[in-house]
């Protein structure tokens, strides 16, 4: 059973923040741990080192959320004012909690390092708070309660903030908030930009709908989001079930995996399952290809010979391409491109290969052959398919997206 | 002279930074690109892709600062209300405008990419906004005003938002600002930690100094930001230079280049210099190597041939590496690591080549040659120069260094 539905909201306090100087990844990981429990963040603020405008951001948040977590602004320098806006907001005082101050000067000691008198601040909550522990630095977090809102104050450095909201924050809101159960699923597609496939799912990411479908794009893959809330957990996965097969359904191979999956991964997975081995030759990808490939742990087991043949010569001396091939057809083109994944192939005794080809540009575009223009070929133990891609974008994207493409074209190769 | 200082706020818009699915890196890159123009950034505000939340956080927006910054919600899809949002705050009704209707089409033509009827939407404005150009996507950005404060809105893809804010939107507020002047300048060292390089430069980190040097570190890889602030241009520029040259003098080699400058832009200039070309062999790294230094637009000038031997069989049969070498030493070996870089240079008939080979992870370590283990070596003409390295983290970063630490042995090498 559920009772009423939690939000939360975080503040990231530090001048390094909004200079710009540090991006602030602690939001984004509360804000993933939270959910995870089923309470969404509703919003998230930076603000700067200044004790009247911490206080500001404690009110608003407090206006948006019933859990404010907030990060930074709890070590020993004058510009550390977190004790202190939080002190004010709650219109109490900061007391020097003697526990705090044995507790700290035994993590020196442990350690053999001199505690300066700087440190002292650190003992120093505001009364009638809680503390919430900090086994792995000297910052004490703090708990404190307002108008039904919760407020957790935690170190800004990332090992000490996520231990600690591991710790103490997580259990004690999962313990309160009795929140919504929620289900979240991902699909990852490839082969189709993200208006069409919005086109394709319709009326599934309309707004206000549960489960609700977000869409993203990122060099090429388009992740669908599916999210269903329910007052039950089998409920809410049930629901996020059926959206995912109607969601399949539609976009049929489209969809190359789930979660966090990576092409590279899911075609690592294919060749391991069927015991076959790639090797890749490449020319404008220039290594990009093999990088992915060996990202995943375990590549050795199906990829064993890579080349780079940015050269013509290199093209023709390690892979065998026929040196007429590319005076006739020029370097970039699908009989090249072809006979770079045949001659991978047979060089490295592998069962498949890829050979990609194409001018990355920004310079060596023609008119007939423009920046952008990418030919791959997959060599399937002898049978070869070959395509011909127009990416209109600068250098490092055509680059992904080519390698991402021949890596498409042999997962559909593969099957499932 | 120095007009009144104006403040910033920024928006950031999307379900999928609240979710913690993606982190808003672009708050903070707008936010460097703000205070290089002397604007300072007093808060920054993430928001769901609701219409209500993206008014109020408009309105929070223009309490706090002069110059609002919004960037995300500009897409085709249902979700992306910026648009809406925008209207409502100011009052105004959207409307469709023809010039971007027709640019859009072109857009979609020119890339031989058919335009489908969600794009439409994105060329509906607030009446009475302008329109800031984008040149790179589908997404027109909107510069609006009420009540003294500017507002733009920007897509949130960082590519896009990158080149509208150059192009468009810091030319705008310089102009409008008349800010402090100031001087940025970047230093990119390699070769010792962050902390050693602290120590090294000693005072010129402390707070409140005028220029102001601060310290980031990034795969290995040290940024030196200094920022020096001056009533002229011509002062801060002065400040700035006194202090790069302080800081080269400690340094010596360990700077190897300036502003956004990576150790293969670098190594590739000096080849180019010395009209030499390199090759590579690479194991652990799979290919990373040969992509970095692919990367650079014009490699083909000097980077001819490439190989991912990543089995023992592609290292004896690509490369000639002696297999009784690898039986002695271990496939982990800096005679391995030599052979290969030998190989690849004889093969290529290149002058310079680089081998690598170690353990990535998060398998295949032992208690001799642990995860993290790898050799480099770089043959210079015949004359070979081996090194070892432990790097204790994970596969991609014991990648990525390894790269980078041969690149910088090359770099090192062949001298400036």
């Amino acid at each position: 059973m559920v009772g009423q539905v939690k939000h939360a909201c975080i503040v990231s306090v530090g001048n390094e923040l909004l200079s710009g100087h540090t991006v602030d990844t602690n939001a984004a990981y509360i804000a993933r741990q939270l959910r995870s429990i089923g309470v969404p963040t509703v919003s998230s603020h930076m603000v700067a080192d200044l004790q009247s405008t911490i206080v500001q951001a404690l009110r608003l948040a407090a206006e948006e959320a019933d859990i404010v977590i907030v990060t930074g602004g709890l070590g020993p320098t004058d510009d550390d004012l977190t004790r202190e806006g939080l002190a004010e907001f709650l219109g109490v005082e900061l007391e020097l909690r003697e526990d705090l101050l044995v507790r700290m000067k035994e993590w020196f000691q442990r350690r053999g390092v001199p505690m300066v008198r700087k440190n002292v601040v650190q003992a120093r909550i505001p009364r009638g708070a809680q503390v919430v522990p900090n086994e792995w630095g000297t910052a004490p977090g703090i708990l404190a309660e307002k108008d039904g809102t919760v407020f957790f104050a935690l170190p800004g450095v990332p090992r000490e903030m996520e231990r600690m909201l591991a710790a103490s924050v997580l259990p004690r809101l999962r313990a309160m908030a009795r929140c919504q159960a929620l289900a979240v699923r991902k699909l990852k597609c490839f082969g189709a930009g993200e208006s069409t496939i919005a086109e394709m799912i319709g009326e599934a990411m309309a707004r206000n709908r549960n489960p609700l479908v977000n869409c993203t794009a990122h060099t090429g893959v388009i992740t669908l989001e599916i999210v269903a809330t329910s007052p039950t957990v089998a409920d809410a996965e049930r629901l996020a079930q059926a959206q995912e097969a109607a969601l399949r359904e539609v976009l049929g191979p489209l969809v190359y995996g789930v979660g966090e999956e990576t092409l590279a991964e899911v075609v690592g997975r294919q060749l391991q399952r069927l015991g076959k081995t790639l090797a890749v030759a490449e020319s404008c990808t220039g290594g990009l290809l093999a990088k992915l490939i060996t990202d995943i742990p375990g590549a050795s087991g199906y990829f064993t010979h890579g080349w780079v043949t940015y050269s013509n010569q290199a093209k023709i001396e390690e892979l065998g391409v026929p040196g007429e091939l590319i005076e006739r057809h020029g370097a970039v083109s699908e009989p090249v491109a072809e006979a770079m994944a045949q001659g991978a192939r047979l060089r490295a005794g592998a069962d498949y290969a890829i050979g990609i080809t194409g001018i990355a540009g920004p310079d060596g575009g023609t008119e007939e052959k423009p920046v952008g223009l990418v030919c791959i070929a997959v060599d399937f133990e002898g049978r070869i398919q070959a395509v011909r891609g127009q990416f209109p974008w600068e250098r490092h994207l055509v680059r992904m997206r080519a390698a991402q493409t021949a890596l498409d074209l042999l997962r559909r190769g593969l099957g499932r």
